[in-house]
């Protein structure tokens, strides 16, 4: 799939894009900072957390926020912080038959400690697997619930004989804070656009170490050039994490004009883009026309309130215009929660284009706007300013009916993008008309409409 | 064909339908008042309707009118009440090669009084039958014109010897009165719910004693419960009767918020529900949405000004948000307006079908109201209140997703069956989760809004 | 293809359409007409198109505008005049190989004129040719540039050997003016419907001797009888003139209610209308409605900024509600604007039934008019009045049927359009109903509602 970005290249930009990346570098770049953050046992609160936000912070600058256990956020609270040095599983002999140092799904997320002997049938109703697929460690957490257990193969399972077991949980669940961060890249206008990742997924690739990898590449991208809108990237732990930073940043949420959750980014199968609850809001369309001017294979889904912390940002008090950018959908693939979820599930180039068509958004967001033409009486003389080529008989070159549409429908109540969709033309060739015409003066930008 | 009424039993139900009905018996005990009122001739005004009210009678409660002839109703005058006694052809020999005490068809509905003796050329002038159906008798009739005639079957008209005849039609038209009854049934608001069928057709029984027989057990049953809306049962002369009904309830019509007229509702063909002439009325959503739901094979009809008394009702001075629900459709089925529409033709199981159907669509509109959420603000804590089936595993609950779905649109602005169907999920689903949202004080109903 | 003007025959008009037309006499006399106008060499300016409009003159009256060249309208200014007098290719012979005097194409419309000897290596840089069809000559023009050319077959191309050739262009690009027509019909109201057709297009049959055929007949047609609307048909160059008419007419478009730019309607292909930028606009639901309602196969197509001159109509200062009737697309069929354009290519069955369309349309814009029925409570007792053919045996006849949509829905804010629209049956049904309901006093014409 080839994403268009802009007509000409961006004198600004570090022409990495346009010259490293047939190479992929950017997806390798990307893919390496999965691998580095693939290791670490994130949860919801911990010091997880703060060790991936570390790694992060050495491509982009963040601004972190530390909330204490118990701080009232809308309807929830924050909770005690997690943390968890080592888990095991040990068998009669003492042989760590299921060890958090191989992998740190083997432990229940939010596990309670817990240190003693138990036999099998104890034991088992402790133990997570997953029978169809007898060699992956399946996720699971227990948010809010007092409990703790262990994640295990199938196989591992099945090995364990009739006999005596001694577990022991290391963690720890006291009052401490919740960790999330911001990277704000102020625009030339305080209008906000807001990409938001989950950061609380333990050795997870999809789900979410694609979409925070993508997420920093595009912070980081923008930090090279000007941009109109203001960015602001969050990395926060799932919901509770975006009640968090909306509980403390709602008078300042109006500012949002725009929003995507990355998540899921990283396999290799066809673009899922689920809508924000307001349906045909501008990132809505503006998505919906990306993907489908790239014409590889994409579904546009409706919103629904289940899924990623869309579900807070798309709640009826906040109703922002905020969707969701996947590749596969959560749940619909075998490896999601699962250790399978792992560095061979996902693919640099996928992550690559996961950036292109992000980036072909934010991009397509920051030419949106809404001219005016300064002729608005028939058909302004093209070819007198060398405007127009004409070829004497009557087929007409796409260049020529980009400027043609633009002149026609720039009435100060079309936005480049509504003349993009009306005409079916790509909206950088529409984009790029608008400027043309406009640095002859026969458009000026129209006012208050645009800002819609 | 399974109709959904609501999730849980209804304790104040008399239980007949949850218990009985699997053995059919509310489908039973509407064939025998169909049954009863079947050999009954009846017309647009006379002592048929009147016995068949009495009828109707010892079921429900009825409040009787009768407008004298004369009276002015709109643009229409009430006619000559018609009553007949005796109908017959007789051949030479003096036999009664027709008789209306065989079947009251035979009798032109509304034929002037005759008594005289004809040649077979003249008297054919006044036979009416179906070639292509030689055993059935056609139903004809003479409102509003001065004629005389026999409806015969051509099997008759074809053992019809070149001879002289007598007949004989001791019918009377004369200073009477249009007899029609309400059965109205108070409810907690001064809103209602018009449910309307005509008695106005003899020995007919899809075309209407199935719209009756279903519309008086509808109120019997509501008779034993408490209901939010007002429900006024009509049972009126077809057309006359209406344009009657509305003449002398002109100032009160604006109370009505729905309405159905029912008829066809016997024979075992799919349903058909024909729109109001506003086309998406919520009875028109409500009643696509039970079709829709119940998976059954159904027809939504768009609004035509041809039918039933919808086209009273549906005139555009009153424009009254009332649809017309069939199971086959009035000229689509070669029964129609014969004496094939009969008691073979129709079936107690789709009387019971018929039923639900109605019931269910009167019973979302008694739980179609507006919610505001008290939590606007992100997803409230559902785990917290023991609202919420947490798996860890990222699948979702039906039940859960119905809460979800719920909490996100209730708005004050998206009434539970505009939930339904942005959802795609059951209304009595929807209503179960709001209702259990409200008992946590997390949902309150919003005021105007649902006035709808 | 059978287009239905009316139900009753129109006693004002000639009867010349609906006594002669079987037998083609008015596709006859359209024909005569564009082969009257064959020869003339045209151009956006000069005596081609005086030539061209005396003809025209004889069947219609006209009003006829020269704007002097160098007269600015809108950011355009009026070129210089063009005529031609001769021109040729001469081989070393003195043959003329190319002759302005067998076909005006040859010369390159608008060509500087030229007298010179030329290599023929120089001289090919000056031919135009379509190598996919040897045997004819292209149509090309210089417009607003300096340049000389001849249009020659591929034949004649491949004939020429390396030699010398004299080459002559007899033209001359002088101050002048620029010269269109009008032909203005008033009606009843100043409301006015426009007819426009390009006359700048040399010996080219179906663009766009068809079109201003097609006008002049519909033109003379309404000059024989009374009209609601006012008519103003335009003869005029393309987009220059068009302009030029706007920039003189600006304070009068507004009258404008509907447009039509009539062009290829001689061909034998199927019907294109092009819908106005307002995209359902009248003559939009109009040509729709004709189109459809015809039976015939046809294409509505949305609008675009590239075409005729509904460009200039449709810009955005003017968005006149104006769409453009073809049948074959321009640059969609081989012929289009080469020799290949001549009189066979058109018929005059097609020229008559593009005829009737249009006549079609006018029609039912000069009926479609907002009713308000007298008694909107019921449906008024239309048999008494004899306007209802009772059968008593439920089926309904489609005329009954026109008189109770019309009665449903003329409250003053349907169209008869809107209620042929809605309820599927034919404009000239429902008006012949309307009429029949209002001679009966049981509608009355709407006021400011029916001036949309």
């Amino acid at each position: 799939m080839k994403v268009a970005l802009s007509e000409t290249p961006d004198p600004t930009s570090e022409g990495e894009h346009a010259e490293d990346n047939p190479a992929g570098r950017l997806g390798r770049d990307m893919f390496s900072l999965v691998s580095e953050l693939y290791p670490i046992c994130r949860s919801i609160t911990g010091d997880g957390v703060r060790r991936s936000l570390d790694i992060i912070e050495r491509t982009i600058p963040l601004t972190r926020s530390e909330v204490p256990t118990g701080t009232g956020v809308f309807d929830w609270e924050v909770p005690k912080e997690w943390n968890v040095r080592d888990a095991w599983i040990k068998n009669a002999r003492g042989e760590r038959v299921v060890d958090f140092r191989t992998c740190n799904l083997h432990v229940l997320n939010y596990s309670a400690a817990i240190h003693a002997v138990l036999p099998l049938a104890e034991l088992r109703r402790h133990l997570f697997s997953i029978p169809e697929h007898p060699t992956w460690i399946p996720y699971r957490t227990s948010y809010y619930r007092d409990a703790w257990g262990f994640c295990v193969t199938q196989q591992q399972l099945e090995t364990l004989r009739d006999d005596e077991y001694e577990v022991m949980i290391d963690s720890s669940l006291t009052n401490g804070s919740l960790t999330y961060a911001e990277c704000y890249l102020p625009g030339t206008s305080t209008d906000e656009i807001l990409i938001s990742c989950h950061i609380c997924h333990p050795s997870l690739c999809n789900d979410n170490l694609s979409g925070i990898s993508v997420a920093v590449f595009l912070a980081r991208e923008l930090l090279g050039r000007g941009h109109r809108y203001s960015y602001r990237f969050l990395f926060i732990p799932g919901t509770i994490g975006a009640i968090t930073w909306l509980a403390h940043n709602q008078s300042r949420v109006e500012r949002i004009k725009h929003g995507l959750v990355l998540t899921c980014l990283g396999d290799r199968g066809a673009f899922h883009y689920k809508r924000s609850r307001r349906g045909a809001a501008e990132i809505d369309r503006a998505m919906a026309h990306v993907l489908r001017s790239s014409g590889g294979p994409h579904q546009i889904l409706e919103f629904s309130p289940y899924g990623y912390d869309e579900r807070q940002f798309c709640s009826p008090g906040f109703n922002l215009p905020v969707g969701c950018l996947m590749r596969s959908v959560w749940g619909t693939f075998p490896e999601y929660h699962t250790s399978a979820d792992n560095l061979q599930f996902i693919d640099p180039d996928a992550l690559q284009e996961s950036f292109d068509v992000c980036r072909a958004v934010l991009e397509l967001l920051e030419q949106n706007r809404t001219f005016r033409g300064t002729n608005p009486f028939c058909e302004p003389a093209l070819g007198r300013r060398g405007l127009y080529r004409s070829t004497g008989g009557g087929s007409v070159d796409p260049g020529n009916l980009a400027l043609l549409w633009v002149l026609n429908l720039a009435d100060g109540a079309h936005s480049l993008l509504d003349i993009a969709e009306r005409s079916g033309m790509a909206f950088p060739v529409i984009a790029a008309a608008a400027n043309e015409l406009a640095s002859h003066a026969l458009l000026v930008e129209a006012e208050s409409e645009s800002q819609r």
